[in-house]
């Protein structure tokens, strides 16, 4: 049995990962803070049968577990997982905190002084079908945000063979996305029945992201333009990529890259060509449905879905957590 | 041209009016309130293109205007009222600080105490189609809620032929009926793909209202049960009034008296026999449908809808507006 | 291993029942049969992984399974239940055709000639909280309707104790519930922002299933009043049930008897005082939630929720095949 | 009074044409067709109080018009203008047949023959900010595409100042757009809380009228990539556009160009910086919303909105008419 604590259980990931470890075969949840509502049960807070009570941070029994999931603001999450990981605990820190290696860059980009530098050197980027065996490694996994963990699939096998470096990203995600706080950006009646861009202008800090791995991976002239959307459900992000491929491909060499780069992976899903990617193929699943289509001259549209709270975050999370410990990948996550 | 001010324009109601009074042939609009937003244009508020500049409520012209509505909390309608009175304005209100003839039923349901209960006596409770001779005389109008107006509407015509004093009223309403304060209970992803009874327990203050009515009418001992619900949608009530009728009722008598009762109003819908009524038949328009069935013996299923801000709000309180300054009753609303 | 064949796979019960099956411990997924898409792979009609191949009715290899499910549509199912039979096969009919004991009542209300009478007196009503002995015995279990599923647990325990013989459901369903065929009611534009009631006038046949258990329950005078109205979601059923209990019930004492009644039920969840049963309770899962409030006097509201796709439909079914062959009976299901 | 023939009232833009005139102070609406649902009235066919009674095709009183509306489909367009021109009475054609101005490309793209070439050459592409003059003066009207009407006025004020010839539109539409004939494409559950793309691969139609109107208006080497999404909302048109601009552009004088170019149109509402159009700005308005946002270098992304079934169909078809019989361009329309 792993035992299990989770920081920040009231937000949308958190309640996730509470429901995925009530049926994982071998996960003990051992506590669940929150800072707002410590004393309460869960089944006050959500419609759930989980008379789970939730303690306040500092009551936290760090030494009863062996691995802590952070689902804290960005920001908030460094000093906890200085906590955790002094108190020799492994942590999967589903924050921004820890995702950039870059101190200058996370920075510039979250406005923040970074406070565990020196951690960060340790943190594997979670992104489990690139990163597998440092992840199952690591003691301190930073899980990926949630559109660059679809756009990031749906690009590593092309990086090699982009002719330009421009990529174009028109993002669309669903409204649990943008979390359980409150704002007239997710109240209902402005939300349903609309849509829109938002935070376009290089303004999104998954962008910075994106292309971390993106150069990392050697297309170090990457450039990605990302315009995120809010669409009016639940769940879900579709990423429509366009990409200029060196001459000579097609959608069948295409989608022959992704099957040999993903052969085997259980939550990767390439659509045979002509089908495209949507939120109904992954949406309360841990898949990422990857699809392609042609847009003349060499030109690409490569189509990706991923559920942004399972594959986007706490299934991700937990996919990597069933690698620490030498689970099976996909122990208690829906395929 | 009725020279017209708003108190609170920035609420789903007050911007409503905004819109239909934008497309009014005699409407002039010369202020519009805001306590939160002074200085600031609608157009920042709310996707549109009206650039109106909003007042703070201390710098409303009351002598440049014919007739002010009040788009206000309950409760904070009541102060505003007395001065636009006293400065011999016509008030319209569309919160519940007059609705409740009795002072005591108010304060009792409102737990407020109830500062103008002078004013009170000479409130007209402005449901149009049964009040029509009172309303263009009137000063001082109360529009009638949201919920109660569909309701009266569809019991008004059976009132002096009900064998059980019980009326079940089962509704169903869009969520702009719950306005644009911020709440969990209206955040995007807590509401849609969602649907719950909400204030049941005979504690929705709107019951207060159907009583009223009804014992005004002759009914003198009928009681309501009244089960709000709260549905995924922007906008609509669509209530669903289980009644008994004394012995020799039929779907076809119960749908000639709403047809007698009703005729040549401009806004009420009777549906034919074996149609019912849908949020479709009513949402953007100042409609009523209004629709029966027969559920056994001498039990009836009468259901009624109309779209909350326009014949449940704002629709209503235009019409109304319109009978106190002698025009068209049409005027400007959506047929 | 429990071996097993779905007769009709493409609708929504079935599709749903394929999903259950694949991560069902102790299901094997024999054949899957679809007369229209013989030869297809069931990835082309859902957006899905699953590569299972459709075969024709006449292809299913009875022979090599233990249970049928039959997902076919009111009436076709009963020559195949025959079949499957006599072929020494239990039979899981999620269909009408054996759920009414009385041949005659099925008649009046679906309008076919019964084919098998023989077979009905070996049919369990397979509500399995009420049923579970028996339910393990048969080799024959009608699955319940889905409206019947969450009215009739929500009455079991009060059954004796109503002093009005009037039982009134105002019951919303999702779309799922009106099966995937095409039609102009579930055409997206008409359905979406919309809310209307359906089949009022005693003219929903799922009446029948009400009454027959509440009259074999002992409730012998009991008349329903049924009015469902489709809700603009995917899933789930919420039904507010009007009741008069003898005097002296409060709701404490109701609740009390719910709990009594459910003890120990893994997919039975009685909501605190206070708390009302929403579809988010239950979508998803294979739950149904219970809460009640009071109305005045005797009168009593119960409302109740469950996902028709699941305890509605294919997971109670699943439920039952458990208990029919000696499983745990949560296996395979979402609690 | 302008005298008016509708052919093909039923589907969704003639419906909301009927809705349109019916408040139109000098429309007289003369006969509205129906081959299917001839001798029904409207209000059988939407839940709606109109009684307008349909009439076979045939029996369209073509000397009692002064112009037709046909809000049929492509193909069947074309015999019907024939008539209508013979008959002396002006034509405003919502289907693509009269479009494309070229009759190889129109039998291309719509796989038919064009049966009135000679007409081709009369007919005005009623985008009315760009060819008012022409449309004021023309006896057949065809009207833009839906998807067109938007990403063409979001390019025109631009078209001289590309620096890439390549444009990528990534366009999302509500799903109005695909029509009220049945399909499980619009099926209710396959398309709520879904989100995908559609017709990839240079594979729509309306990609030949964006790309007709640019070589026209300059831009010979333009060529467009065009993704459509299909939108789980009833209406709306949001197309996010991809340029690169000459060097020297910034977002202030992008919105410079488009203030001059629409200097005092009733219906381009140009939002200032910082803003971004969504689908609340214009649905249930005739408008088209326009906003810029900055891309990295000299990229730009434009966004704008209009709701299909007004700016993008009826509205934009009424307005012309407007045009065509010299009465004022917003009547009957809601700004």
């Amino acid at each position: 049995m792993v035992r299990i604590g989770i920081f920040g259980a009231t937000g949308y990931t958190g309640y996730e990962l509470v429901k995925l470890l009530n049926s994982h075969a071998q996960a003990e949840l051992v506590f669940a803070t929150s800072r707002q509502n410590a004393g309460q049960r869960l089944s006050e807070l959500y419609p759930c049968p989980y008379d789970l009570t939730l303690v306040a941070p500092e009551e936290a029994a760090l030494d009863e577990v062996d691995v802590a999931f952070l689902c804290l603001p960005h920001g908030e999450s460094m000093p906890v997982v200085q906590e955790v990981r002094a108190a020799g605990v492994k942590a999967i820190d589903l924050s921004a905190d820890f995702r950039l290696r870059d101190v200058a860059v996370y920075e510039s980009w979250y406005k923040k002084t970074h406070v565990a530098p020196d951690l960060l050197s340790q943190a594997v980027f979670g992104l489990t079908e690139v990163y597998r065996a440092q992840v199952a490694e690591t003691n301190l996994l930073a899980k990926p945000g949630c559109y660059p963990t679809g756009v990031l699939l749906s690009l590593y096998p092309l990086v090699h063979h982009l002719r330009s470096p421009r990529v174009i990203v028109d993002a669309k995600s669903g409204v649990s996305g943008a979390g359980r706080k409150l704002s007239l950006t997710t109240h209902f009646v402005e939300v349903n029945e609309d849509f829109k861009p938002y935070s376009v202008v290089r303004a999104h800090r998954h962008l910075s992201e994106m292309e971390q791995e993106l150069h990392a991976w050697g297309a170090k002239e990457a450039r990605v333009t990302f315009s995120p959307h809010l669409l009016p459900v639940d769940r879900g992000i579709l990423s429509t990529v366009y990409v200029t491929m060196e001459p000579g491909w097609s959608v069948a060499r295409l989608l022959e890259a992704f099957r040999a780069q993903y052969a085997g992976e259980p939550f990767i899903h390439i659509l045979p060509a002509g089908q495209m990617a949507s939120l109904a193929h992954v949406v309360h699943t841990n898949r990422c449905a990857i699809s392609v289509a042609e847009a003349g001259e060499d030109d690409f549209i490569v189509v990706s879905a991923i559920d942004n709270l399972l594959k986007g975050a706490s299934g991700q999370a937990l996919q990597n957590m069933n690698l620490m410990f030498g689970l099976d990948e996909t122990m208690g996550l829906p395929v």
